[in-house]
């Protein structure tokens, strides 16, 4: 069970205000978005839209589609075909969550049961692949060869990238560098693509396609190395939700990477111990929680997200200013501050 | 595990010249199939092409590629987008059996381990994921958007065939349209899917597209129809290979679903007590067969094959003579002719 911890109001509404200006700014289009994907969950087999209604309705911050939203409108596209694609976008998204939740055999996604732990794998598997189906249908809407060639890579490297993960899973000696490969095809990629799109639909020229695909990208990354610290607590003692999933897993994120490399023999003893033969007992993820903090695992975690957040920040510098550039800039303020 | 049955090898060669014509006519086609099919299993990660090339490696007919081969042979296609549908349909078909057997908890396929049982669920849940985007980048490439719509239909509607047969699963119940309706979705729609793509890339009339459409999708339902009755050793005591497999899942057939309807109460209980509650012992499956032959629910499932099949050959009636034409007619003889 993880541990849910209610945030204090005041880091709540900052955290919502740094999002507020891209959601505002989407919201007629976000509407649009919420419709399509309520239509596009329809079918006469009743399981399919309960199931999927269950991970959509639990929320999430819709981050991915207020990104082809925004991407668009930085580049002034003046079509319709940003609202199927945002749509598709979040169904690729959601496919992943509910095949990720049986890959990891989870109970618990977003504070709530997930799928499998309710309806059961097999109706997840193939919810999942209804979804993604669904989401190949709403880009065909598009109309556009290169916008399907461009999502259908995200989805083949997202895969590939879930694939590595398995093989790094429960592996102490991972190295940072395997390490960001894995998070740059399972989380970035989805980031960029989403973010790549609008400029594509809005047929801007090359560099502009290019600076999205990296702002995705780059936040895609410093999004993921967030959610991996967050899952110890964050590094300014600031209390994340869901605290310790991670950990009980054994997945191996980045700050276990450093804090191993870091640490003697006995420390790197307890990593195995814990995360590969997954013997843990009650204190041992304090006693985690310590060891990162005296390596600086979670600080230097937080170093690198924002180094990542800045390259990101630095590739819209082709877009003049303007609500769409600020909302976009928002965002990647809210990556890095963000407490869940 | 499954009862492996050799057949005499008249019965064996019979089969293979029935499909013969078919191979022959699309033999080099089909060399390219296989290499694009080899090239796009293809990643740096090596389980990828590990697992998908131990399913893929295991044969089975490649009946769906030579069907959109031939499709686009009878409709005189000269372009070259067929080679990459044909692997496409293939790539959505292989990822549709590693989520089988997932769901089905399926330990041999073809006569060999299932990859779940080699590698695991995780692995062929994310493998499958893969090459179902791998399939939409090969069907990027026909640079058809049209194309693109039926083929993510398709898979839509094969993924909701999947989970309403969860809803149908061990439920003796079930009724024939129910049933229909199931495998017309999980296995018909593929076949329809790829019959119909050969007349929309070499651009011809509706009228031939949707004989091609009607053509496959009744070919898909004979073609499951006799997969079902086979399970049971088919209706004239030929024997199938891997007999029983259904009857230990408790699947709901048609043949199950006829002797089910014809039989007294104390038949039904048996029906029940193994196909609901899976409390099988070891005469039940021969007392299974017994009570299907005593209803005839076998050669009944024959009969409704065989009027499919009926439907199918005369679909392509609207085709001149030729050899495309008759292969295709020969593939309607070997689906109802096959034993395994």
């Amino acid at each position: 069970m993880a541990v849910v911890v209610k945030l204090s109001n005041t880091s709540d509404s900052n955290e919502l205000s740094a999002l507020d200006a891209l959601r505002d700014l989407c919201a007629k289009d976000m509407a649009r978005v919420n419709k399509l994907i309520i239509d596009n969950m329809e079918s006469k087999v009743p399981l399919i839209p309960q199931l999927a209604g269950h991970l959509i309705a639990a929320g999430g911050k819709r981050l991915r589609p207020l990104l082809t939203l925004a991407s668009a409108g930085i580049c002034n596209y003046r079509g319709q075909s940003h609202i199927s694609l945002a749509t598709a976008v979040e169904f690729i998204h959601t496919a992943t969550l509910l095949h990720d939740d049986v890959v990891d055999d989870s109970d618990l996604r977003r504070g709530r049961d997930t799928a499998n732990a309710v309806w059961g794998n097999q109706s997840s598997v193939l919810v999942g692949d209804f979804l993604f189906s669904r989401a190949f249908r709403l880009m065909v809407q598009s109309d556009s060869i290169r916008v399907l060639d461009i999502l259908a890579n995200a989805s083949a490297i997202i895969a590939e990238g879930e694939v590595a993960q398995l093989t790094t899973a429960n592996n102490t000696d991972t190295e940072e560098d395997s390490y960001l490969n894995v998070i740059s095809s399972k989380t970035a990629a989805l980031f960029a693509a989403a973010c790549q799109i609008g400029a594509v639909i809005a047929e801007r020229p090359n560099h502009e396609e290019a600076a999205l695909y990296q702002y995705g990208l780059n936040l895609g990354i410093a999004f993921q190395l967030v959610d991996d610290y967050l899952d110890y607590g964050a590094p300014d003692n600031r209390l994340g939700k869901d605290v310790g999933d991670d950990f009980r897993e054994g997945k191996i994120t980045l700050p276990v990477i450093i804090a191993f490399r870091r640490g003697n023999s006995k420390e790197q003893e307890f990593w195995r111990r814990t995360l590969e033969s997954l013997n843990q007992n009650e204190d041992d993820f304090n006693y985690a929680q310590k060891l990162l903090n005296e390596h600086s695992a979670l600080s230097e975690t937080q170093v690198r997200a924002r180094g990542y957040t800045e390259t990101a920040r630095a590739a819209l510098n082709v877009f003049p200013q303007g609500p769409h550039k600020k909302a976009l800039e928002d965002v990647v303020d809210f990556c890095v501050d963000r407490s869940h």
